[in-house]
């Protein structure tokens, strides 16, 4: 019998409600995690690996204007696109990470890059620019990366958000606040092979009107994406959370220690530990079995998956 | 009965060889480790914060020129010291990272201030100095930092690596195979209080020739340091590995899943899955009860405890 494969993806978590959307819109969200399911189903059903697969699945989100990663990334306080990624290879434990890069296209594949290329895993800002333009990753001009929603989006939290222009010192929690109400856009996908490898990728503009080279955990390893012999996993939603808990190394680590199931261990963590905490949001994950969990605590996720058969599902609220 | 209270410091583990060292060097080592040591014991016995205890420990070993963190920081391929920090308080799972600044005298205290001010965890790069000029952290000219050791040492890699000057693609073997043999310079502080809560704290100037803004374990929650209510972890050594394997977030799992004790959880992670996937290092940690472990894999490990009774240990060596 042929090994199983299995690829799911996530476009973000957040306050989705149903009715502030169109039916057109709806479907341009849906179409997006359909053709980044479709791609990346692809290549495993040709036998390729799970890290090229979360790759593309990534990158059709990226460049898709919609969701806040790549093109359609939210805008920093000062106006800018900065822009974290990370991906994961189960098979080996190899891992790459970039944070607060303006010019990369496509921010996942500067990560893999870095895994691949770099000796390190983690590189940051201007470096991390200098590197991904040394290994020929393809770079955007600023103006590629601008959507009129988002830019929208800043000068509306500038305008609702006392804390916009100055910084009154202590300030952090009436800001955060109005960052939960924000919605958690990042893309994320992971994946299983014919081979029995996992793989998980993650990447994200952050939240609208951040300050001060903040980074979450989407480029965080262990934070926002993970992946062993056991699982693959990543993670959306308010990162500061995610990094305190290590949500996703905490789900591998629930299997691996406590013997937890795929859907057991990603409950625990997203609909029991995060909510305590005062954190919401949601993760996808996918184990060596081709069995895939996507909970979230929020009123929506972007998502979706595809196995064997190759039927692609998508889904964008609580059911 | 009064309640426990444990600390233990470290300044980094690597090829640290008796043969090579000064007994008057030795002493300075050691002197710094036992000044961190009574400062932050003289807190926690005045009924003070394991947070506050971790911090002072780790502004000694800073202020310290010779290790590896704030003064004496080792030098970047491009001739500067980018410095990484992070803090974590057990009691509610707060933290505070920094990384790739280069201007802030005590990179812990930034971290603190990013934990309690800024609404987030993680601040890199500039964005990160704006935040503690506006905070009025202490700053210090980029001479501060300067040991005539450390650039030395950044010249003797330059000499020695033929992946000096130029990136040949492809490169990272080699550059890691020489990364390997550096000493592993890192400071961090894990300590228990009078009412029971643990906190750590990790700092470091990084690997010497670090290119494109690396950042490794040291300013990521759940790699390089973590803190719950079952224990406090900071780790020194090949940060690339400690960042693979979560190792600061899987000791405390280890605890907690799968109810092993502070000394086999460490164990398992520094002794047996550290060197497995190829790499070297150690960490401090401490228990609710004041048990302390400080395993490490390497040749040796700058490091000290106190415990309730104020008796100063440092040691340098394997035993």
């Amino acid at each position: 019998m042929r090994q199983k494969i299995a690829l799911a993806v996530h476009g973000g978590a957040g306050t989705i409600v149903k009715s502030t959307m169109t039916a057109a819109l709806e479907e341009a969200y849906k179409s997006a995690l359909k053709e980044a399911l479709q791609k990346g189903h692809a290549i495993l059903k040709d036998g390729g690996s799970a890290l090229d697969a979360v790759e593309i699945a990534v990158r059709v989100l990226e460049d898709c204007p919609l969701y806040n990663a790549g093109k359609g990334a939210v805008f920093t306080a000062d106006g800018r696109n900065e822009l974290d990624a990370s991906i994961m290879n189960g098979k080996d434990l190899s891992a790459g990470a970039i944070a607060e890069v303006t010019n990369i296209k496509n921010p996942v594949s500067a990560a893999r890059a870095v895994m691949e290329k770099s000796g390190h895993i983690f590189l940051v800002g201007r470096g991390a620019e200098e590197f991904a333009r040394l290994y020929g990753l393809e770079t955007a001009e600023p103006d590629y990366f601008f959507t009129e929603e988002r830019w929208m989006a800043l000068q509306r939290v500038r305008d609702e958000d006392p804390t916009k222009t100055e910084l009154d010192h202590g300030s952090g929690k009436s800001t955060l606040k109005k960052l939960k109400e924000e919605k958690f856009g990042t893309v994320g996908a992971v994946a299983l092979d014919v081979r029995g490898n996992m793989a998980a990728a993650t990447s994200t503009g952050g939240m609208t009107n951040k300050k001060w080279g903040r980074v979450g955990d989407s480029s965080i390893i262990g934070a926002g994406t993970y992946a062993n012999d056991l699982c693959a996993i990543s993670c959306t939603g308010w990162g500061e959370y995610f990094i305190r808990l290590c949500i996703a190394k905490s789900v591998a680590d629930l299997m691996e220690y406590k013997g937890y199931t795929l859907a057991k261990a990603t409950h625990e963590m997203i609909l029991k530990k995060l909510p305590e905490l005062g954190g919401d949001g949601g993760l996808i994950a996918v184990d060596k079995a081709g069995n895939i969990a996507m909970p979230f605590s929020t009123e929506g996720m972007y998502r979706g998956f595809v196995k064997s058969n190759g039927k692609v599902v998508v889904d964008i609220y609580r059911k």
